[in-house]
Protein backbone atom coordinates (compact mmCIF):
# COMPACT_ATOMS: atom_id res chain seq x y z
CA UNK A 1 0.00 0.00 0.00
CA UNK A 2 1.36 3.19 -0.46
CA UNK A 3 1.80 5.59 2.89
CA UNK A 4 0.80 9.09 2.35
CA UNK A 5 2.55 10.83 5.14
CA UNK A 6 0.33 12.70 7.16
CA UNK A 7 2.71 14.35 10.02
CA UNK A 8 -0.46 14.77 12.41
CA UNK A 9 -0.99 10.98 12.66
CA UNK A 10 0.52 9.99 15.61
CA UNK A 11 -1.01 13.10 17.56
CA UNK A 12 -4.38 12.57 16.99
CA UNK A 13 -3.86 8.89 17.58
CA UNK A 14 -2.80 8.97 21.13
CA UNK A 15 -5.37 11.47 21.78
CA UNK A 16 -8.02 8.50 21.69
CA UNK A 17 -6.94 6.10 24.57
CA UNK A 18 -9.79 4.50 24.31
CA UNK A 19 -9.64 3.21 21.37
CA UNK A 20 -5.86 3.47 20.76
CA UNK A 21 -3.96 1.20 23.22
CA UNK A 22 -0.79 2.92 24.26
CA UNK A 23 1.05 0.63 25.83
CA UNK A 24 -0.08 -2.89 25.05
CA UNK A 25 1.84 -5.05 26.78
CA UNK A 26 0.71 -3.60 30.01
CA UNK A 27 -2.50 -5.73 29.15
CA UNK A 28 -0.67 -9.20 28.05
CA UNK A 29 -2.61 -12.04 29.45
CA UNK A 30 -5.58 -9.28 30.85
CA UNK A 31 -7.16 -8.19 27.61
CA UNK A 32 -10.38 -9.21 28.73
CA UNK A 33 -10.00 -5.82 31.46
CA UNK A 34 -9.65 -3.66 28.26
CA UNK A 35 -12.78 -4.31 27.00
CA UNK A 36 -14.85 -4.94 30.55
CA UNK A 37 -15.80 -8.66 29.65
CA UNK A 38 -15.11 -11.90 28.56
CA UNK A 39 -16.33 -12.07 25.51
CA UNK A 40 -13.79 -13.47 22.62
CA UNK A 41 -10.89 -11.75 20.92
CA UNK A 42 -10.33 -11.80 17.58
CA UNK A 43 -7.02 -9.67 15.86
CA UNK A 44 -6.32 -8.41 12.81
CA UNK A 45 -2.44 -8.05 11.34
CA UNK A 46 -2.61 -5.36 9.16
CA UNK A 47 -5.69 -3.41 9.83
CA UNK A 48 -4.94 -0.86 7.14
CA UNK A 49 -7.64 1.65 7.37
CA UNK A 50 -10.06 -0.63 9.02
CA UNK A 51 -12.72 -0.94 7.17
CA UNK A 52 -13.16 -4.85 7.77
CA UNK A 53 -12.42 -4.79 11.56
CA UNK A 54 -14.71 -1.74 11.90
CA UNK A 55 -17.21 -3.74 10.31
CA UNK A 56 -17.14 -7.07 11.89
CA UNK A 57 -17.31 -5.16 14.96
CA UNK A 58 -20.43 -3.41 14.14
CA UNK A 59 -22.15 -6.94 12.80
CA UNK A 60 -20.87 -8.58 16.01
CA UNK A 61 -20.94 -7.18 19.24
CA UNK A 62 -20.46 -9.96 21.49
CA UNK A 63 -16.77 -10.22 19.90
CA UNK A 64 -14.22 -7.79 20.86
CA UNK A 65 -11.84 -7.19 18.12
CA UNK A 66 -8.15 -6.13 18.11
CA UNK A 67 -6.89 -4.57 14.52
CA UNK A 68 -3.17 -3.54 14.38
CA UNK A 69 -1.49 -1.98 11.73
CA UNK A 70 2.25 -0.50 11.73
CA UNK A 71 1.60 2.98 10.23
CA UNK A 72 0.44 5.70 11.87
CA UNK A 73 -0.84 7.05 8.80
CA UNK A 74 -3.18 4.63 7.50
CA UNK A 75 -4.52 3.68 10.95
CA UNK A 76 -5.37 7.32 11.78
CA UNK A 77 -8.26 6.13 9.16
CA UNK A 78 -9.29 3.33 10.77
CA UNK A 79 -9.31 5.45 13.71
CA UNK A 80 -11.77 8.05 12.10
CA UNK A 81 -14.27 5.26 11.36
CA UNK A 82 -14.94 4.00 14.95
CA UNK A 83 -14.92 7.83 16.53
CA UNK A 84 -17.20 8.07 13.93
CA UNK A 85 -20.01 5.00 14.69
CA UNK A 86 -18.76 4.96 18.36
CA UNK A 87 -17.79 1.19 18.11
CA UNK A 88 -17.66 -0.04 21.59
CA UNK A 89 -16.01 -3.24 20.76
CA UNK A 90 -12.70 -2.46 19.05
CA UNK A 91 -9.35 -1.51 19.95
CA UNK A 92 -6.35 -0.09 17.63
CA UNK A 93 -2.64 -1.28 18.35
CA UNK A 94 0.23 0.86 16.60
CA UNK A 95 2.82 -1.55 16.80
CA UNK A 96 5.02 -4.06 14.24
CA UNK A 97 3.23 -7.41 14.48
CA UNK A 98 6.44 -9.14 14.95
CA UNK A 99 6.43 -7.96 18.57
CA UNK A 100 3.14 -9.61 19.01
CA UNK A 101 4.66 -11.92 21.82
CA UNK A 102 5.17 -8.62 24.20
CA UNK A 103 1.44 -8.02 23.74
CA UNK A 104 -0.40 -11.20 23.94
CA UNK A 105 0.35 -13.99 26.45
CA UNK A 106 -0.78 -17.74 24.84
CA UNK A 107 -4.60 -17.89 24.87
CA UNK A 108 -5.13 -13.82 24.78
CA UNK A 109 -6.76 -14.36 21.27
CA UNK A 110 -9.28 -16.12 19.76
CA UNK A 111 -8.99 -15.53 16.15
CA UNK A 112 -6.68 -14.01 13.85
CA UNK A 113 -7.63 -12.52 10.93
CA UNK A 114 -5.35 -11.65 7.56
CA UNK A 115 -6.73 -9.62 5.25
CA UNK A 116 -4.51 -8.47 1.85
CA UNK A 117 -1.24 -9.19 3.15
CA UNK A 118 1.53 -7.68 1.50
CA UNK A 119 2.83 -11.12 -1.07
CA UNK A 120 6.29 -9.87 -0.46
CA UNK A 121 7.21 -11.64 -4.05
CA UNK A 122 10.67 -11.62 -4.16
CA UNK A 123 11.70 -14.91 -3.00
CA UNK A 124 14.72 -13.02 -0.79
CA UNK A 125 11.72 -11.02 1.23
CA UNK A 126 9.95 -14.40 2.26
CA UNK A 127 10.45 -13.93 5.91
CA UNK A 128 8.33 -10.69 5.95
CA UNK A 129 5.03 -12.40 4.34
CA UNK A 130 2.80 -12.61 7.28
CA UNK A 131 1.86 -16.41 6.66
CA UNK A 132 5.70 -17.32 7.20
CA UNK A 133 6.48 -20.16 9.62
CA UNK A 134 7.70 -17.68 12.09
CA UNK A 135 5.28 -16.00 12.07
CA UNK A 136 2.71 -18.51 12.19
CA UNK A 137 4.87 -20.08 15.26
CA UNK A 138 4.26 -16.43 16.87
CA UNK A 139 0.20 -16.84 16.12
CA UNK A 140 0.09 -20.05 17.79
CA UNK A 141 1.60 -18.77 20.72
CA UNK A 142 -0.87 -16.33 21.18
CA UNK A 143 -4.00 -18.21 19.89
CA UNK A 144 -6.06 -20.73 22.01
CA UNK A 145 -5.43 -24.33 21.69
CA UNK A 146 -7.11 -24.92 17.98
CA UNK A 147 -7.52 -21.01 17.25
CA UNK A 148 -7.96 -20.41 13.82
CA UNK A 149 -6.37 -18.01 11.07
CA UNK A 150 -8.77 -16.58 8.74
CA UNK A 151 -6.73 -15.83 5.27
CA UNK A 152 -8.54 -13.56 2.55
CA UNK A 153 -5.93 -12.27 -0.72
CA UNK A 154 -6.31 -11.31 -4.50
CA UNK A 155 -2.94 -11.92 -5.01
CA UNK A 156 -2.09 -15.75 -6.48
CA UNK A 157 1.22 -16.28 -5.67
CA UNK A 158 1.10 -15.07 -1.99
CA UNK A 159 -2.43 -17.78 -1.75
CA UNK A 160 -0.41 -20.45 -3.24
CA UNK A 161 2.99 -20.13 -0.61
CA UNK A 162 0.72 -19.59 2.28
CA UNK A 163 -0.87 -23.02 1.51
CA UNK A 164 2.01 -24.54 1.27
CA UNK A 165 3.50 -22.89 4.39
CA UNK A 166 0.44 -23.79 6.40
CA UNK A 167 0.23 -27.25 5.36
CA UNK A 168 4.16 -27.38 5.89
CA UNK A 169 3.22 -26.29 9.55
CA UNK A 170 0.52 -28.46 9.95
CA UNK A 171 -2.14 -26.56 10.30
CA UNK A 172 -5.38 -28.39 9.13
CA UNK A 173 -7.15 -26.51 6.52
CA UNK A 174 -10.86 -26.19 7.32
CA UNK A 175 -11.98 -23.98 4.00
CA UNK A 176 -10.88 -22.74 1.21
CA UNK A 177 -12.38 -20.81 -1.78
CA UNK A 178 -10.62 -19.51 -4.75
CA UNK A 179 -13.26 -17.62 -5.92
CA UNK A 180 -14.95 -16.24 -2.79
CA UNK A 181 -17.14 -13.31 -4.36
CA UNK A 182 -18.78 -16.65 -6.82
CA UNK A 183 -19.23 -19.20 -3.81
CA UNK A 184 -22.39 -19.79 -1.49
CA UNK A 185 -19.49 -17.81 1.34
CA UNK A 186 -22.09 -15.52 3.15
CA UNK A 187 -21.37 -12.67 5.63
CA UNK A 188 -18.02 -11.26 3.57
CA UNK A 189 -17.10 -8.31 4.90
CA UNK A 190 -14.61 -6.48 1.92
CA UNK A 191 -11.73 -4.54 2.89
CA UNK A 192 -11.37 -1.25 0.64
CA UNK A 193 -8.84 -3.36 -1.65
CA UNK A 194 -10.98 -5.79 -1.88
CA UNK A 195 -13.13 -4.16 -3.33
CA UNK A 196 -11.24 -2.50 -6.10
CA UNK A 197 -9.44 -5.76 -7.10
CA UNK A 198 -12.43 -7.19 -7.34
CA UNK A 199 -14.07 -5.13 -9.99
CA UNK A 200 -11.29 -5.34 -11.59
CA UNK A 201 -12.38 -9.41 -12.41
CA UNK A 202 -9.72 -10.36 -10.04
CA UNK A 203 -10.70 -13.41 -7.76
CA UNK A 204 -10.47 -13.05 -4.31
CA UNK A 205 -8.80 -16.52 -2.60
CA UNK A 206 -9.90 -17.06 1.55
CA UNK A 207 -9.07 -19.60 3.35
CA UNK A 208 -9.52 -21.24 6.99
CA UNK A 209 -6.86 -23.16 8.77
CA UNK A 210 -6.76 -24.11 12.53
CA UNK A 211 -3.99 -25.09 14.51
CA UNK A 212 -4.03 -28.91 15.60
CA UNK A 213 -4.21 -29.91 19.18
CA UNK A 214 -1.98 -32.64 18.32
CA UNK A 215 1.00 -30.87 17.66
CA UNK B 1 -16.86 -37.84 -19.88
CA UNK B 2 -20.08 -38.95 -22.35
CA UNK B 3 -18.67 -42.40 -22.87
CA UNK B 4 -19.79 -43.62 -26.58
CA UNK B 5 -20.18 -47.31 -26.49
CA UNK B 6 -18.26 -49.19 -28.29
CA UNK B 7 -18.93 -52.92 -28.83
CA UNK B 8 -16.38 -53.90 -30.42
CA UNK B 9 -13.65 -52.63 -27.69
CA UNK B 10 -13.55 -55.15 -24.87
CA UNK B 11 -12.10 -57.83 -28.46
CA UNK B 12 -9.42 -55.06 -29.46
CA UNK B 13 -8.64 -54.63 -25.86
CA UNK B 14 -7.99 -58.39 -25.83
CA UNK B 15 -6.04 -58.78 -28.83
CA UNK B 16 -3.31 -56.50 -27.14
CA UNK B 17 -1.90 -58.28 -23.92
CA UNK B 18 1.66 -56.89 -24.39
CA UNK B 19 -0.17 -53.25 -23.35
CA UNK B 20 -3.13 -53.95 -21.88
CA UNK B 21 -2.86 -56.76 -18.74
CA UNK B 22 -5.89 -59.21 -18.54
CA UNK B 23 -5.11 -60.60 -15.03
CA UNK B 24 -3.46 -57.69 -13.07
CA UNK B 25 -3.36 -59.35 -9.70
CA UNK B 26 -1.47 -62.20 -11.11
CA UNK B 27 1.48 -59.13 -11.13
CA UNK B 28 0.71 -57.65 -7.37
CA UNK B 29 4.50 -57.46 -5.72
CA UNK B 30 6.47 -58.19 -8.83
CA UNK B 31 5.17 -55.51 -11.64
CA UNK B 32 8.80 -54.64 -12.74
CA UNK B 33 8.93 -58.61 -14.26
CA UNK B 34 5.82 -57.13 -16.85
CA UNK B 35 8.52 -54.18 -17.20
CA UNK B 36 11.81 -56.13 -17.48
CA UNK B 37 13.34 -53.63 -15.52
CA UNK B 38 13.29 -51.94 -12.06
CA UNK B 39 12.32 -48.34 -13.23
CA UNK B 40 9.92 -46.57 -11.22
CA UNK B 41 6.10 -47.05 -11.65
CA UNK B 42 3.89 -44.06 -12.04
CA UNK B 43 0.06 -44.57 -12.33
CA UNK B 44 -2.67 -42.24 -13.55
CA UNK B 45 -5.87 -43.35 -11.76
CA UNK B 46 -8.68 -42.23 -14.61
CA UNK B 47 -6.42 -42.39 -18.26
CA UNK B 48 -9.43 -41.75 -20.51
CA UNK B 49 -7.98 -41.60 -23.92
CA UNK B 50 -4.90 -41.81 -22.40
CA UNK B 51 -2.88 -38.40 -24.20
CA UNK B 52 -1.47 -37.39 -20.57
CA UNK B 53 0.24 -41.01 -19.93
CA UNK B 54 1.28 -41.64 -23.51
CA UNK B 55 3.17 -38.62 -23.42
CA UNK B 56 5.00 -38.86 -20.16
CA UNK B 57 5.95 -42.62 -21.22
CA UNK B 58 7.47 -40.70 -24.30
CA UNK B 59 8.71 -38.10 -22.72
CA UNK B 60 10.49 -39.94 -19.73
CA UNK B 61 11.54 -43.35 -20.65
CA UNK B 62 13.33 -44.50 -17.92
CA UNK B 63 9.84 -44.47 -16.17
CA UNK B 64 7.52 -47.01 -16.24
CA UNK B 65 3.68 -45.79 -16.62
CA UNK B 66 0.26 -47.21 -16.36
CA UNK B 67 -3.30 -45.93 -17.40
CA UNK B 68 -6.20 -47.22 -15.20
CA UNK B 69 -9.22 -46.62 -16.80
CA UNK B 70 -12.80 -48.45 -15.87
CA UNK B 71 -14.17 -47.57 -19.59
CA UNK B 72 -13.50 -50.08 -21.83
CA UNK B 73 -15.08 -47.60 -24.90
CA UNK B 74 -12.45 -44.96 -23.67
CA UNK B 75 -9.30 -46.91 -23.08
CA UNK B 76 -9.36 -48.10 -26.25
CA UNK B 77 -8.24 -44.84 -27.90
CA UNK B 78 -5.21 -44.69 -25.42
CA UNK B 79 -4.15 -48.34 -26.56
CA UNK B 80 -4.51 -46.98 -30.25
CA UNK B 81 -1.86 -44.61 -29.50
CA UNK B 82 0.39 -46.89 -27.51
CA UNK B 83 -0.08 -49.32 -30.88
CA UNK B 84 0.96 -46.19 -33.21
CA UNK B 85 3.61 -45.03 -31.19
CA UNK B 86 4.87 -48.25 -29.99
CA UNK B 87 5.82 -47.41 -26.58
CA UNK B 88 7.54 -50.17 -23.98
CA UNK B 89 7.01 -47.99 -21.37
CA UNK B 90 3.32 -48.26 -20.46
CA UNK B 91 0.96 -50.61 -19.87
CA UNK B 92 -2.86 -50.21 -19.42
CA UNK B 93 -5.77 -51.89 -17.07
CA UNK B 94 -9.38 -51.88 -17.63
CA UNK B 95 -10.45 -51.98 -13.94
CA UNK B 96 -12.07 -50.07 -11.53
CA UNK B 97 -9.62 -47.56 -9.38
CA UNK B 98 -11.89 -49.02 -6.28
CA UNK B 99 -10.04 -52.79 -6.39
CA UNK B 100 -6.65 -50.74 -6.42
CA UNK B 101 -4.89 -53.09 -3.29
CA UNK B 102 -5.94 -56.11 -5.36
CA UNK B 103 -3.15 -55.72 -8.09
CA UNK B 104 -0.63 -53.63 -6.06
CA UNK B 105 1.32 -53.88 -2.86
CA UNK B 106 2.86 -51.79 -1.10
CA UNK B 107 5.67 -49.90 -2.50
CA UNK B 108 4.68 -51.07 -6.13
CA UNK B 109 3.84 -47.42 -7.00
CA UNK B 110 6.10 -44.65 -6.90
CA UNK B 111 3.85 -41.57 -7.91
CA UNK B 112 0.05 -41.18 -9.11
CA UNK B 113 -1.69 -39.00 -11.42
CA UNK B 114 -5.19 -37.76 -10.80
CA UNK B 115 -6.16 -35.72 -13.44
CA UNK B 116 -9.64 -34.16 -14.63
CA UNK B 117 -11.61 -36.85 -12.60
CA UNK B 118 -14.95 -36.62 -12.43
CA UNK B 119 -16.08 -33.85 -9.73
CA UNK B 120 -19.02 -35.57 -8.25
CA UNK B 121 -20.23 -32.25 -7.32
CA UNK B 122 -23.32 -33.52 -5.10
CA UNK B 123 -22.84 -33.49 -1.57
CA UNK B 124 -24.26 -37.26 -1.40
CA UNK B 125 -21.39 -38.76 -4.26
CA UNK B 126 -18.51 -37.18 -2.37
CA UNK B 127 -17.47 -40.63 -1.35
CA UNK B 128 -16.77 -41.28 -5.24
CA UNK B 129 -14.09 -38.39 -5.66
CA UNK B 130 -11.20 -39.93 -6.53
CA UNK B 131 -9.66 -37.32 -3.52
CA UNK B 132 -11.64 -38.69 -0.93
CA UNK B 133 -10.14 -40.09 2.35
CA UNK B 134 -10.81 -43.56 1.27
CA UNK B 135 -9.36 -43.37 -1.83
CA UNK B 136 -6.53 -41.52 -0.35
CA UNK B 137 -6.05 -44.49 1.72
CA UNK B 138 -6.02 -47.14 -1.19
CA UNK B 139 -3.23 -44.72 -2.76
CA UNK B 140 -1.19 -44.76 0.71
CA UNK B 141 -1.55 -48.22 0.18
CA UNK B 142 0.30 -49.24 -2.55
CA UNK B 143 2.36 -45.88 -2.89
CA UNK B 144 6.37 -45.94 -1.59
CA UNK B 145 6.49 -44.17 1.83
CA UNK B 146 6.87 -40.40 0.69
CA UNK B 147 4.86 -41.55 -2.40
CA UNK B 148 3.27 -38.08 -4.15
CA UNK B 149 -0.06 -37.80 -5.81
CA UNK B 150 0.11 -35.23 -8.35
CA UNK B 151 -3.76 -34.00 -9.19
CA UNK B 152 -4.68 -31.59 -11.96
CA UNK B 153 -8.57 -30.46 -13.02
CA UNK B 154 -10.19 -27.47 -14.43
CA UNK B 155 -13.01 -28.25 -11.35
CA UNK B 156 -12.63 -25.45 -8.66
CA UNK B 157 -15.25 -27.23 -6.58
CA UNK B 158 -13.32 -30.27 -6.99
CA UNK B 159 -10.15 -28.50 -6.03
CA UNK B 160 -11.04 -26.69 -3.05
CA UNK B 161 -12.82 -29.77 -1.92
CA UNK B 162 -9.48 -32.09 -2.14
CA UNK B 163 -7.18 -29.25 -0.25
CA UNK B 164 -9.43 -29.82 2.59
CA UNK B 165 -9.15 -33.52 2.22
CA UNK B 166 -5.77 -34.06 1.75
CA UNK B 167 -4.99 -31.74 4.75
CA UNK B 168 -7.59 -34.07 6.72
CA UNK B 169 -5.54 -36.47 5.89
CA UNK B 170 -1.91 -35.12 7.01
CA UNK B 171 -0.51 -35.26 3.56
CA UNK B 172 2.28 -32.74 3.04
CA UNK B 173 1.36 -30.06 0.07
CA UNK B 174 4.23 -29.38 -1.45
CA UNK B 175 2.87 -27.17 -4.76
CA UNK B 176 0.13 -25.40 -5.65
CA UNK B 177 -0.72 -23.51 -9.18
CA UNK B 178 -4.11 -21.96 -9.52
CA UNK B 179 -3.77 -20.72 -12.54
CA UNK B 180 -1.45 -23.46 -14.12
CA UNK B 181 -1.12 -21.79 -17.35
CA UNK B 182 -0.48 -18.60 -16.64
CA UNK B 183 2.69 -19.96 -14.40
CA UNK B 184 6.45 -20.32 -14.45
CA UNK B 185 5.45 -24.06 -14.33
CA UNK B 186 7.62 -26.60 -16.94
CA UNK B 187 7.04 -29.26 -18.99
CA UNK B 188 3.84 -29.86 -17.97
CA UNK B 189 1.57 -32.32 -20.58
CA UNK B 190 -1.94 -30.93 -21.29
CA UNK B 191 -4.62 -34.00 -21.38
CA UNK B 192 -7.59 -33.83 -24.40
CA UNK B 193 -9.86 -31.84 -21.51
CA UNK B 194 -7.14 -29.59 -19.94
CA UNK B 195 -6.44 -28.57 -23.85
CA UNK B 196 -10.52 -27.73 -24.29
CA UNK B 197 -11.11 -26.35 -21.06
CA UNK B 198 -8.02 -24.30 -20.98
CA UNK B 199 -9.23 -22.69 -24.39
CA UNK B 200 -12.05 -21.37 -22.94
CA UNK B 201 -10.42 -19.36 -20.11
CA UNK B 202 -10.55 -21.48 -17.58
CA UNK B 203 -8.11 -21.80 -14.78
CA UNK B 204 -6.41 -25.14 -14.58
CA UNK B 205 -5.49 -25.69 -11.21
CA UNK B 206 -3.20 -28.32 -10.00
CA UNK B 207 -1.21 -29.76 -6.78
CA UNK B 208 1.20 -31.86 -5.47
CA UNK B 209 0.98 -33.41 -2.04
CA UNK B 210 3.28 -36.12 -0.18
CA UNK B 211 2.47 -38.77 1.89
CA UNK B 212 4.52 -38.11 5.48
CA UNK B 213 6.39 -40.79 6.71
CA UNK B 214 5.00 -39.56 10.50
CA UNK B 215 1.78 -40.67 9.96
Amino acid sequence: MRVRNKPWAKDKLSSYPQYVIENPADHKGKWNQVFGNDNPIHIEVGTGKGRFITEMAKANPTINYIGIELFDSVIVSALDRIIEAEIPNIKLLNVNAVNLREYFAKSDVDRLYLNFSDPWPKKRHEKRRLTYKTFLHLYEDILVDGGEIHFKTDNRGLFEYSLRSFSEYGLLLTFVSLDLHNSDFEGNIMTEYEEKFSLMGQPIYRSEVKFQNQK
